[in-house]
């Protein structure tokens, strides 16, 4: 099935055809156990962040909007009293676990890939039963599909300025409930039609409320994309490779082999990460080495006079915010989350509200630290170097940072950050059973009964 | 209020904001009479168009997908018994108003500029009443504010591949709804910043049910724009203009001055007109000639041996299509559309059905229809050459086709297209009392009236 076929009337290889089809095909059994098993912890990592953001005043004021408008209460919206119908949870659910930037990453891609796919499928499966393995399934081939499409077009789909979580994360939703909903592959292609031609996310958001709501609606509109397609609504079949399709309009590169090598062998999906810090990815060096001196120097962190980066050039080019007034912001500055992890060794949702952002000692330190962009440092690399009102220094050199691909979490530190974020919301008693349950998801006859787990007692 | 601003963060004009103090600012006072005239004409010509689409299986096939996820129901689906929560509606009333092709045009960018507006505006209107005067002040502003955003980018955005309809048509939804909502300068940059961000519509879907998806998801994304807005969910205030706003990714043409230059003095809302043929606009003037062609020569038609039109390039890249083999693909051959309007001088929706297309002497006709590309041909011309079978000759040249800027549809002329239309779907009874309300509609208390005079009895 995975040969290539090649559509007569362009010449070109038909991408999205051929792609559908292996979805179509391809059973939870002949995805390896070790991706499987990535696939799990991309759930639990998914839901504990769902439920730590979903009290964030971004989703208060999401809810206040869709609640005139909102049909049958089906679905669950994670870590609230609320129930909405299941397109609008799967909005509310995708913004909740991406709004502390606290979520996964597949790193060549900088996608995170779990917000658009995990919200969209679960929203559905409480409108029809869906088991814990099926499911399961599904988010693997959706964040597969999500990530290989964003190989295809990346860096240059990311560097003309679309928040590729965004844009490609609409396919991965429809792919995912396009698999739950057993569409066969023309219909799976005219869902991928309808995905595509509602891909879209500006990375001039980030910063701003609309930042999360590029996960939300990707959820919202792959699982509308499928349901479409489900009832016969017709699309291109074309949508990936046509020449005024996705690729070619929202990218000046398309590597296809990137979307249909090694389909079943190699696994974007294995390749996820979960971030050890509430904030942009790049900065993670940066806060994990700010953390070790803090660590080393002790009260010291009181007596320096001047903090030096030399960071990857991306780190400014997009945590670059000098001055931030609002606890969104100091997730996109650089400067704020140095200033954090020194003196209060925070990197966790505590150290990015609007309080703290703003503190004086935290302002006073934030501005008497510099970065610098080195081309030649990795992207999970720092290198840090203190100056104290002495005028001794002090240099520390971050090889790669907590959450890399080289240092993953373990699951006990999925398990931490899970719960201290969870328990803010729902308390500890329930959070450690919605974590147990979350674990658990593969077994369960009806994966509805996590998403249910979360709802405050 | 119309002065230029800086944004001393950058250095550029802050054309969002600025835009948005006008939107604010403007009355329906300060509208002139004639502009006023030409609003009315779009609503009374949108409304004959969906109607006339409500029953096409496009239309069923969407309400299918959507059954299910509906909130309440107070708001009308235009023709049809059917009743959605306003999201829905806005969406399902886009579609059935482009689904035959058949709608408004700003022919300077092409795009359709009633359907995103008009379907947010009045789905919106029977959830909190809105006057026909306010309506309609807010239905002229929203077509302005799309028309300006597509002048700025055009042609460059449009050749890239997107559906201009669809991503500027977001805009103009916002931009409606937020003016009927009353929203303040901030919250309008708002809802402009979230329908930037959801600015979408690939021109790959031509030929699908997806292309009528584009004005109806519009209407929805813009309408929801501007409630979010409302509710506090903030966003960029530079998303036209910002590095990695709309503008910059989406096109390589950005002329501003085509957004706020003469604001209030020129008006592109003006300049709408209305198809007389349903189907692909470049086309018109084929069809105009083919019927004054068949007018001519009357039983001659069936005596034809070929056909060869020099067109406008544009006629052959949009619809080029050789083989249509259903209705929607008809549109975009302008072979099958100067078959049919020579053998049955239709340009109407009966002339582009799956059995029309299908009909075996239009399709030998068809295929003997060649067409050349005219680098010098004006868009609303064509030349068109008819050779009989005893070898005789006869041209003609079309200089501007019937529904251009220079041969505008008539008062009378837009009845009838109306009324042909809407009775195949409601009666004629029906149809010319939604008619006579859909010219009064300034005067009415409550615009909702009209959405529900269309309510099949």
């Amino acid at each position: 099935m995975n040969k290539p076929q090649t559509d007569l009337g362009t010449g070109t290889r038909a991408v999205t055809r051929e792609l559908c089809e292996w979805i179509v095909g391809v059973q939870g059994s002949d995805i390896p156990a070790e991706v499987r098993r990535e696939g799990l912890r991309t759930f639990v990592n998914w839901m504990g962040c769902a439920v730590g953001g979903a009290r964030h005043e971004t989703v208060d004021r999401a809810l206040t909007a869709i609640a005139p408008f909102a049909g049958a209460s089906t679905s669950t919206v994670i870590g609230r009293p609320e129930r909405l119908d299941a397109l609008h949870a799967a909005l509310v659910n995708g913004i909740s676990s991406h709004v502390l930037d606290y979520d996964d990453t597949h790193l060549k891609t900088i996608i995170h890939p779990a917000g658009p796919v995990a919200s969209a499928l679960l929203a559905l499966a409480e409108t029809r039963t869906v088991s814990g393995e099926d499911f399961l399934t599904a988010l693997i081939l959706g964040v597969e599909i999500e990530c290989r499409i964003g190989n295809a077009v990346y860096p240059h789909h990311y560097d003309r300025g679309w928040h590729i979580t965004g844009t490609t994360g609409v396919f991965g939703a429809a792919a995912a409930v396009g698999k739950v909903l057993g569409l066969d592959p023309l219909r799976l292609s005219w869902a991928m039609g309808l995905a595509a031609t509602q891909s879209s996310g500006l990375r001039e958001m980030f910063g701003t409320m609309t930042k999360s709501f590029h996960p939300g609606r990707a959820a919202q509109n792959g699982l509308f994309s499928a349901l479409l397609a489900e009832a016969g609504y017709d699309s291109s079949v074309r949508a990936i490779e046509a020449p005024r399709g996705f690729a070619h309009v929202m990218s000046d590169k398309q590597d296809y082999e990137e979307i249909l090598g090694d389909l079943g062998t190699r696994w974007e999906a294995a390749l996820n990460s979960y971030k050890p810090f509430a904030c942009g990815i790049v900065i993670h060096p940066t806060i994990d080495g700010c953390q070790q001196i803090r660590a080393e120097i002790g009260d010291r962190v009181n007596d320096i006079r001047s903090v030096e980066l030399s960071t990857h050039p991306l780190v400014l080019e997009l945590t670059g915010k000098k001055t931030p007034r609002t606890g969104l912001e100091g997730k996109f500055s650089v400067y704020h989350s140095a200033a954090t992890a020194l003196l209060r060794g925070d990197g966790a949702p505590t150290a990015f509200t609007d309080e703290v952002v703003n503190l004086p000692e935290i302002v006073a330190l934030r501005d008497r630290v510099t970065a610098t962009a080195n081309p030649a440092c990795h992207e999970a690399s720092v290198d840090i170097r203190i100056t104290f009102n002495d005028g001794t220094t002090l240099e520390k050199h971050v090889e790669r940072a907590i959450g890399s691909r080289e240092v993953p979490l373990t699951d006990a530190q999925i398990n931490t950050k899970f719960s201290v974020q969870s328990a803010l919301v729902i308390g500890e008693e329930q959070t450690a059973a919605l974590l147990a349950r979350s674990w658990e998801a593969e077994g369960l006859a009806d994966i509805g009964e996590v998403a249910r787990a979360s709802i405050p007692a």
